[in-house]
Protein backbone atom coordinates (compact mmCIF):
# COMPACT_ATOMS: atom_id res chain seq x y z
CA UNK A 1 0.00 0.00 0.00
CA UNK A 2 1.48 3.26 -0.94
CA UNK A 3 0.57 6.83 1.17
CA UNK A 4 0.26 10.04 -0.61
CA UNK A 5 1.19 11.12 2.77
CA UNK A 6 4.35 10.36 5.37
CA UNK A 7 1.69 11.29 8.44
CA UNK A 8 -1.00 9.16 7.35
CA UNK A 9 1.18 6.26 6.35
CA UNK A 10 2.21 6.22 10.22
CA UNK A 11 -1.28 6.34 11.60
CA UNK A 12 -2.47 3.00 9.80
CA UNK A 13 0.44 1.72 10.50
CA UNK A 14 0.22 2.37 13.98
CA UNK A 15 -3.59 1.70 13.89
CA UNK A 16 -2.71 -1.67 12.04
CA UNK A 17 -0.29 -2.98 15.20
CA UNK A 18 -3.51 -3.48 16.73
CA UNK A 19 -4.86 -7.32 16.83
CA UNK A 20 -7.67 -8.16 13.84
CA UNK A 21 -6.91 -4.70 12.15
CA UNK A 22 -5.53 -4.69 8.83
CA UNK A 23 -4.12 -1.83 6.59
CA UNK A 24 -7.50 -1.86 4.73
CA UNK A 25 -9.21 -1.52 7.85
CA UNK A 26 -6.89 0.49 9.42
CA UNK A 27 -7.02 3.11 6.57
CA UNK A 28 -10.88 3.11 6.60
CA UNK A 29 -10.40 4.30 10.25
CA UNK A 30 -8.18 6.79 10.03
CA UNK A 31 -10.20 8.49 7.03
CA UNK A 32 -13.15 8.66 9.48
CA UNK A 33 -11.22 10.23 11.95
CA UNK A 34 -10.39 13.08 9.58
CA UNK A 35 -14.00 13.28 8.53
CA UNK A 36 -14.95 13.55 12.34
CA UNK A 37 -14.55 16.47 14.52
CA UNK A 38 -10.88 17.08 15.83
CA UNK A 39 -11.85 16.46 19.79
CA UNK A 40 -12.82 12.80 18.49
CA UNK A 41 -8.91 12.26 17.86
CA UNK A 42 -8.13 14.20 20.78
CA UNK A 43 -10.23 12.07 22.77
CA UNK A 44 -9.98 8.88 21.73
CA UNK A 45 -5.89 9.51 22.02
CA UNK A 46 -6.11 11.13 25.63
CA UNK A 47 -8.44 8.18 26.62
CA UNK A 48 -5.63 5.52 25.43
CA UNK A 49 -2.54 7.43 26.80
CA UNK A 50 -4.33 7.87 30.39
CA UNK A 51 -5.16 4.29 30.42
CA UNK A 52 -1.67 3.08 30.30
CA UNK A 53 -0.24 5.77 31.97
CA UNK A 54 -2.41 5.83 35.26
CA UNK A 55 -3.95 2.38 34.89
CA UNK A 56 -3.83 0.45 38.45
CA UNK A 57 -4.52 -3.21 39.26
CA UNK A 58 -6.17 -4.73 42.20
CA UNK A 59 -3.45 -5.50 44.77
CA UNK A 60 -5.92 -8.47 45.71
CA UNK A 61 -7.47 -9.99 42.61
CA UNK A 62 -4.91 -8.58 40.20
CA UNK A 63 -8.21 -7.19 38.43
CA UNK A 64 -8.32 -3.82 36.71
CA UNK A 65 -9.30 -1.20 38.93
CA UNK A 66 -9.14 2.45 39.93
CA UNK A 67 -8.77 1.93 43.72
CA UNK A 68 -5.86 0.11 45.54
CA UNK A 69 -8.66 -2.68 45.70
CA UNK A 70 -11.07 -3.39 43.41
CA UNK A 71 -15.29 -3.26 44.08
CA UNK A 72 -15.46 -6.80 44.34
CA UNK A 73 -12.85 -7.28 46.60
CA UNK A 74 -13.72 -4.70 49.01
CA UNK A 75 -17.44 -5.94 48.94
CA UNK A 76 -17.91 -7.60 52.52
CA UNK A 77 -21.08 -9.33 51.46
CA UNK A 78 -19.12 -11.44 48.96
CA UNK A 79 -18.18 -14.96 50.27
CA UNK A 80 -14.22 -14.57 50.80
CA UNK A 81 -13.89 -18.49 51.34
CA UNK A 82 -14.57 -18.67 47.35
CA UNK A 83 -11.81 -17.65 44.85
CA UNK A 84 -12.41 -18.22 40.69
CA UNK A 85 -9.39 -17.89 39.01
CA UNK A 86 -9.88 -16.20 35.58
CA UNK A 87 -7.55 -15.17 32.83
CA UNK A 88 -8.24 -11.43 32.43
CA UNK A 89 -10.87 -9.10 33.41
CA UNK A 90 -12.85 -10.06 30.46
CA UNK A 91 -13.58 -13.28 32.29
CA UNK A 92 -14.99 -11.43 35.50
CA UNK A 93 -17.43 -9.24 33.36
CA UNK A 94 -18.72 -12.52 31.96
CA UNK A 95 -19.53 -14.00 35.22
CA UNK A 96 -20.36 -11.18 36.58
CA UNK A 97 -23.14 -10.52 33.93
CA UNK A 98 -24.77 -13.95 34.96
CA UNK A 99 -25.11 -13.14 38.86
CA UNK A 100 -24.26 -16.27 39.66
CA UNK A 101 -21.38 -16.04 41.47
CA UNK A 102 -20.80 -14.60 45.08
CA UNK A 103 -17.22 -15.47 46.08
CA UNK A 104 -13.91 -13.34 44.48
CA UNK A 105 -11.84 -13.69 41.60
CA UNK A 106 -8.17 -13.33 40.68
CA UNK A 107 -7.20 -12.59 37.70
CA UNK A 108 -3.86 -14.75 35.92
CA UNK A 109 -2.79 -12.70 33.52
CA UNK A 110 -3.58 -15.05 30.78
CA UNK A 111 -2.71 -18.62 30.56
CA UNK A 112 0.43 -20.81 29.74
CA UNK A 113 1.09 -21.59 26.12
CA UNK A 114 4.69 -22.61 24.95
CA UNK A 115 3.77 -21.58 21.46
CA UNK A 116 3.30 -18.19 22.22
CA UNK A 117 6.49 -18.32 24.92
CA UNK A 118 3.73 -17.80 28.11
CA UNK A 119 5.44 -19.92 31.12
CA UNK A 120 3.99 -20.19 34.72
CA UNK A 121 6.20 -17.46 35.68
CA UNK A 122 4.53 -14.56 33.43
CA UNK A 123 1.23 -15.22 35.31
CA UNK A 124 0.31 -14.58 38.69
CA UNK A 125 0.66 -18.12 39.73
CA UNK A 126 3.31 -17.15 42.54
CA UNK A 127 0.68 -14.49 44.19
CA UNK A 128 -2.09 -16.86 43.97
CA UNK A 129 -0.48 -19.53 45.94
CA UNK A 130 0.14 -17.32 48.18
CA UNK A 131 -3.29 -16.16 48.69
CA UNK A 132 -4.26 -20.07 48.81
CA UNK A 133 -1.84 -20.77 51.65
CA UNK A 134 -3.13 -17.93 53.62
CA UNK A 135 -5.98 -20.17 54.36
CA UNK A 136 -8.93 -18.39 53.92
CA UNK A 137 -10.09 -19.20 50.70
CA UNK A 138 -12.04 -22.47 51.21
CA UNK A 139 -12.50 -23.80 47.64
CA UNK A 140 -10.68 -22.39 44.01
CA UNK A 141 -12.93 -22.30 41.26
CA UNK A 142 -10.72 -22.75 37.68
CA UNK A 143 -12.36 -20.46 35.06
CA UNK A 144 -10.38 -21.03 32.27
CA UNK A 145 -11.11 -21.22 28.47
CA UNK A 146 -11.50 -25.05 27.67
CA UNK A 147 -8.64 -25.34 25.52
CA UNK A 148 -5.26 -27.12 25.70
CA UNK A 149 -3.81 -24.86 27.72
CA UNK A 150 -6.52 -23.57 29.87
CA UNK A 151 -6.52 -27.09 30.83
CA UNK A 152 -2.42 -27.06 31.12
CA UNK A 153 -2.75 -24.17 33.73
CA UNK A 154 -5.17 -25.57 35.64
CA UNK A 155 -3.04 -28.57 36.05
CA UNK A 156 -0.01 -26.99 37.46
CA UNK A 157 -2.21 -24.74 39.60
CA UNK A 158 -3.76 -28.07 41.06
CA UNK A 159 -0.08 -29.66 41.65
CA UNK A 160 0.77 -26.25 43.19
CA UNK A 161 -1.41 -26.04 45.32
CA UNK A 162 -1.83 -30.32 45.95
CA UNK A 163 -1.43 -30.04 50.03
CA UNK A 164 -3.48 -27.77 50.84
CA UNK A 165 -6.70 -28.47 52.09
CA UNK A 166 -8.46 -26.53 49.23
CA UNK A 167 -11.29 -27.91 47.57
CA UNK A 168 -10.62 -27.45 43.78
CA UNK A 169 -12.89 -27.38 41.26
CA UNK A 170 -13.60 -26.03 37.61
CA UNK A 171 -16.88 -24.65 35.63
CA UNK A 172 -18.90 -27.56 34.16
CA UNK A 173 -18.43 -27.94 30.34
CA UNK A 174 -20.81 -29.87 28.53
CA UNK A 175 -23.38 -28.50 25.88
CA UNK A 176 -24.63 -24.78 26.02
CA UNK A 177 -28.54 -24.20 26.58
CA UNK A 178 -30.51 -24.16 23.60
CA UNK A 179 -27.57 -26.48 21.68
CA UNK A 180 -29.10 -29.35 19.57
CA UNK A 181 -27.53 -32.95 20.28
CA UNK A 182 -26.78 -33.45 16.71
CA UNK A 183 -24.76 -30.06 16.35
CA UNK A 184 -22.60 -30.37 19.24
CA UNK A 185 -19.08 -31.71 18.60
CA UNK A 186 -17.92 -34.92 19.71
CA UNK A 187 -15.40 -34.10 22.45
CA UNK A 188 -17.88 -31.43 24.27
CA UNK A 189 -21.36 -34.80 23.90
CA UNK A 190 -17.82 -37.22 25.11
CA UNK A 191 -17.66 -35.12 28.17
CA UNK A 192 -21.21 -34.24 29.24
CA UNK A 193 -22.29 -37.81 29.27
CA UNK A 194 -18.99 -38.66 31.53
CA UNK A 195 -19.44 -35.90 33.82
CA UNK A 196 -23.21 -36.53 33.73
CA UNK A 197 -25.19 -35.02 36.98
CA UNK A 198 -27.66 -36.52 39.23
CA UNK A 199 -31.03 -34.81 37.83
CA UNK A 200 -32.01 -33.47 40.92
CA UNK A 201 -28.77 -31.19 40.81
CA UNK A 202 -29.63 -30.23 37.38
CA UNK A 203 -33.27 -29.24 38.87
CA UNK A 204 -32.14 -27.30 41.53
CA UNK A 205 -29.69 -25.03 39.05
CA UNK A 206 -32.74 -24.04 37.09
CA UNK B 1 -21.27 -3.91 30.12
CA UNK B 2 -20.25 -2.70 33.63
CA UNK B 3 -16.41 -1.89 33.58
CA UNK B 4 -14.31 -1.89 37.15
CA UNK B 5 -12.60 1.26 36.00
CA UNK B 6 -13.46 4.23 34.94
CA UNK B 7 -10.33 4.68 32.59
CA UNK B 8 -10.98 1.60 31.16
CA UNK B 9 -14.37 2.24 30.57
CA UNK B 10 -13.61 6.15 28.78
CA UNK B 11 -11.10 4.08 26.55
CA UNK B 12 -13.91 1.45 25.45
CA UNK B 13 -16.37 4.28 24.53
CA UNK B 14 -14.02 6.25 22.87
CA UNK B 15 -12.51 3.29 20.77
CA UNK B 16 -15.75 1.82 20.56
CA UNK B 17 -16.52 5.39 18.39
CA UNK B 18 -14.86 3.71 15.48
CA UNK B 19 -16.87 2.56 12.48
CA UNK B 20 -17.25 -1.58 12.53
CA UNK B 21 -15.84 -1.01 15.97
CA UNK B 22 -18.20 -2.67 18.86
CA UNK B 23 -17.90 -2.19 22.58
CA UNK B 24 -16.45 -5.88 22.95
CA UNK B 25 -13.71 -5.46 20.19
CA UNK B 26 -12.57 -1.84 21.67
CA UNK B 27 -12.68 -3.81 24.79
CA UNK B 28 -10.25 -6.42 22.99
CA UNK B 29 -8.11 -3.55 21.30
CA UNK B 30 -7.98 -1.68 25.02
CA UNK B 31 -6.63 -5.09 27.21
CA UNK B 32 -4.23 -5.63 23.88
CA UNK B 33 -2.99 -2.04 24.42
CA UNK B 34 -2.54 -2.35 27.86
CA UNK B 35 -0.50 -5.77 27.79
CA UNK B 36 1.79 -3.81 25.32
CA UNK B 37 5.11 -1.99 25.87
CA UNK B 38 4.02 2.13 26.89
CA UNK B 39 5.56 3.33 23.71
CA UNK B 40 2.88 1.72 21.89
CA UNK B 41 0.01 3.25 23.08
CA UNK B 42 1.61 6.61 22.86
CA UNK B 43 2.88 6.07 19.32
CA UNK B 44 -0.47 5.98 18.26
CA UNK B 45 -1.85 8.34 20.08
CA UNK B 46 0.51 10.74 18.69
CA UNK B 47 0.35 9.54 14.89
CA UNK B 48 -3.47 9.82 15.40
CA UNK B 49 -3.26 13.59 16.81
CA UNK B 50 -0.62 14.20 14.25
CA UNK B 51 -2.09 13.07 11.22
CA UNK B 52 -5.43 15.24 12.59
CA UNK B 53 -3.97 18.39 12.94
CA UNK B 54 -1.01 18.55 10.72
CA UNK B 55 -2.99 17.07 8.02
CA UNK B 56 -2.76 19.00 4.45
CA UNK B 57 -5.15 18.83 1.99
CA UNK B 58 -3.63 19.08 -2.36
CA UNK B 59 -5.20 22.63 -3.21
CA UNK B 60 -5.06 20.87 -6.76
CA UNK B 61 -7.10 17.49 -5.94
CA UNK B 62 -8.29 17.99 -2.59
CA UNK B 63 -6.16 14.59 -2.07
CA UNK B 64 -3.91 14.12 1.48
CA UNK B 65 -0.46 15.14 0.84
CA UNK B 66 2.39 16.18 3.08
CA UNK B 67 3.15 19.61 0.80
CA UNK B 68 1.14 22.25 -0.64
CA UNK B 69 0.65 20.35 -3.58
CA UNK B 70 0.14 15.91 -3.98
CA UNK B 71 2.76 14.44 -5.64
CA UNK B 72 0.50 13.41 -8.18
CA UNK B 73 -0.48 16.56 -9.40
CA UNK B 74 2.72 17.85 -9.65
CA UNK B 75 3.96 14.92 -11.27
CA UNK B 76 4.73 16.85 -14.91
CA UNK B 77 4.84 13.38 -16.85
CA UNK B 78 1.01 12.62 -16.02
CA UNK B 79 -1.76 13.34 -19.08
CA UNK B 80 -3.07 16.90 -17.26
CA UNK B 81 -5.83 17.06 -19.50
CA UNK B 82 -7.82 14.03 -18.17
CA UNK B 83 -9.22 14.33 -14.76
CA UNK B 84 -10.59 10.89 -12.44
CA UNK B 85 -13.07 12.11 -10.18
CA UNK B 86 -12.90 9.91 -7.27
CA UNK B 87 -15.37 10.10 -3.90
CA UNK B 88 -11.55 9.72 -1.42
CA UNK B 89 -8.27 9.07 -1.40
CA UNK B 90 -8.81 4.78 -1.13
CA UNK B 91 -9.97 5.34 -4.60
CA UNK B 92 -6.60 7.12 -6.04
CA UNK B 93 -4.96 4.34 -4.18
CA UNK B 94 -6.73 2.08 -6.28
CA UNK B 95 -6.46 2.85 -9.58
CA UNK B 96 -2.96 4.05 -8.97
CA UNK B 97 -2.36 0.25 -7.69
CA UNK B 98 -3.48 -0.90 -11.45
CA UNK B 99 -0.84 1.17 -13.21
CA UNK B 100 -3.51 1.49 -15.89
CA UNK B 101 -4.09 5.43 -15.59
CA UNK B 102 -1.93 8.66 -16.27
CA UNK B 103 -4.06 11.31 -15.44
CA UNK B 104 -4.59 13.73 -13.07
CA UNK B 105 -7.62 12.57 -9.83
CA UNK B 106 -9.97 15.22 -8.13
CA UNK B 107 -11.38 13.94 -4.56
CA UNK B 108 -14.74 15.29 -4.77
CA UNK B 109 -14.67 13.81 -0.66
CA UNK B 110 -18.11 11.44 -0.87
CA UNK B 111 -21.15 11.38 -3.19
CA UNK B 112 -24.53 12.89 -2.82
CA UNK B 113 -26.38 11.08 -0.36
CA UNK B 114 -30.24 12.77 0.82
CA UNK B 115 -30.25 9.38 3.44
CA UNK B 116 -26.90 10.74 5.11
CA UNK B 117 -27.68 14.36 4.72
CA UNK B 118 -25.05 14.66 2.34
CA UNK B 119 -26.18 17.54 -0.24
CA UNK B 120 -23.69 19.12 -3.33
CA UNK B 121 -23.11 21.31 -1.14
CA UNK B 122 -20.40 19.42 1.26
CA UNK B 123 -18.75 18.32 -1.84
CA UNK B 124 -16.04 19.43 -3.76
CA UNK B 125 -17.98 20.01 -6.77
CA UNK B 126 -17.99 23.82 -6.86
CA UNK B 127 -13.91 24.15 -7.28
CA UNK B 128 -14.30 20.89 -9.46
CA UNK B 129 -16.95 22.73 -11.81
CA UNK B 130 -14.17 25.80 -11.67
CA UNK B 131 -11.19 23.76 -12.25
CA UNK B 132 -12.78 22.54 -15.35
CA UNK B 133 -14.23 25.71 -16.81
CA UNK B 134 -10.07 26.87 -16.70
CA UNK B 135 -10.03 24.55 -20.03
CA UNK B 136 -6.84 22.13 -19.34
CA UNK B 137 -8.99 19.73 -18.94
CA UNK B 138 -10.20 17.56 -22.25
CA UNK B 139 -11.69 14.62 -20.32
CA UNK B 140 -13.77 13.92 -17.21
CA UNK B 141 -13.72 10.35 -16.09
CA UNK B 142 -16.44 9.65 -13.50
CA UNK B 143 -15.04 7.26 -10.78
CA UNK B 144 -17.51 6.60 -8.63
CA UNK B 145 -18.90 3.68 -7.27
CA UNK B 146 -21.60 1.59 -9.04
CA UNK B 147 -24.21 2.86 -6.26
CA UNK B 148 -27.00 4.45 -6.58
CA UNK B 149 -25.19 8.06 -4.88
CA UNK B 150 -22.61 7.36 -7.36
CA UNK B 151 -25.17 7.77 -10.26
CA UNK B 152 -26.83 10.99 -8.80
CA UNK B 153 -23.42 12.52 -8.19
CA UNK B 154 -21.97 11.34 -11.92
CA UNK B 155 -25.30 13.19 -13.29
CA UNK B 156 -25.26 15.96 -10.62
CA UNK B 157 -21.88 16.97 -11.95
CA UNK B 158 -22.72 16.01 -15.56
CA UNK B 159 -25.59 18.43 -15.72
CA UNK B 160 -23.35 21.29 -13.87
CA UNK B 161 -20.78 21.00 -16.77
CA UNK B 162 -22.75 20.39 -19.79
CA UNK B 163 -22.47 23.67 -21.64
CA UNK B 164 -18.20 22.86 -21.74
CA UNK B 165 -16.42 21.20 -24.31
CA UNK B 166 -15.15 18.06 -21.94
CA UNK B 167 -15.83 14.60 -22.98
CA UNK B 168 -17.24 12.85 -20.10
CA UNK B 169 -17.02 9.14 -19.65
CA UNK B 170 -17.05 6.68 -16.80
CA UNK B 171 -15.64 3.67 -15.83
CA UNK B 172 -16.91 0.33 -17.30
CA UNK B 173 -18.77 -1.75 -15.60
CA UNK B 174 -19.12 -5.17 -16.64
CA UNK B 175 -18.41 -8.34 -15.27
CA UNK B 176 -15.26 -8.64 -13.04
CA UNK B 177 -12.05 -11.00 -14.42
CA UNK B 178 -12.22 -14.20 -13.31
CA UNK B 179 -16.28 -14.14 -12.82
CA UNK B 180 -18.49 -16.81 -13.77
CA UNK B 181 -21.42 -15.40 -15.79
CA UNK B 182 -24.08 -17.69 -13.83
CA UNK B 183 -23.14 -16.13 -10.78
CA UNK B 184 -23.13 -12.53 -11.80
CA UNK B 185 -26.17 -10.66 -10.53
CA UNK B 186 -28.68 -10.02 -13.10
CA UNK B 187 -27.92 -6.32 -12.82
CA UNK B 188 -24.51 -5.93 -13.55
CA UNK B 189 -24.43 -8.99 -16.62
CA UNK B 190 -27.73 -6.94 -17.86
CA UNK B 191 -25.05 -3.43 -17.92
CA UNK B 192 -22.15 -5.61 -19.53
CA UNK B 193 -24.60 -6.72 -22.74
CA UNK B 194 -26.31 -3.35 -23.17
CA UNK B 195 -22.67 -1.91 -22.69
CA UNK B 196 -21.04 -4.38 -24.97
CA UNK B 197 -18.08 -3.61 -26.52
CA UNK B 198 -16.25 -4.49 -30.21
CA UNK B 199 -13.94 -7.42 -29.62
CA UNK B 200 -10.77 -5.54 -31.39
CA UNK B 201 -11.25 -3.11 -28.54
CA UNK B 202 -10.92 -6.09 -25.59
CA UNK B 203 -8.19 -7.45 -27.32
CA UNK B 204 -5.89 -4.04 -27.08
CA UNK B 205 -7.40 -4.11 -23.03
CA UNK B 206 -5.41 -7.34 -22.65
Amino acid sequence: MEFSSKLLENAVNEMSKLPGIGKRTALRLVLHLLRQESSQTTDLAAALVHLKTEIKYCSNCFGISDTAQCHICTNSKRDQSLLCVVEDIRDIMAIENTSQYNGLYFVLGGKISPMEGIGPGDLNIAPLVEKLREGVVKEVIFAMSASMEGDTTNFYIFKQIEGLAIKTSTIARGISVGDELEYTDEVTLGRSILQRIPFENALKAE
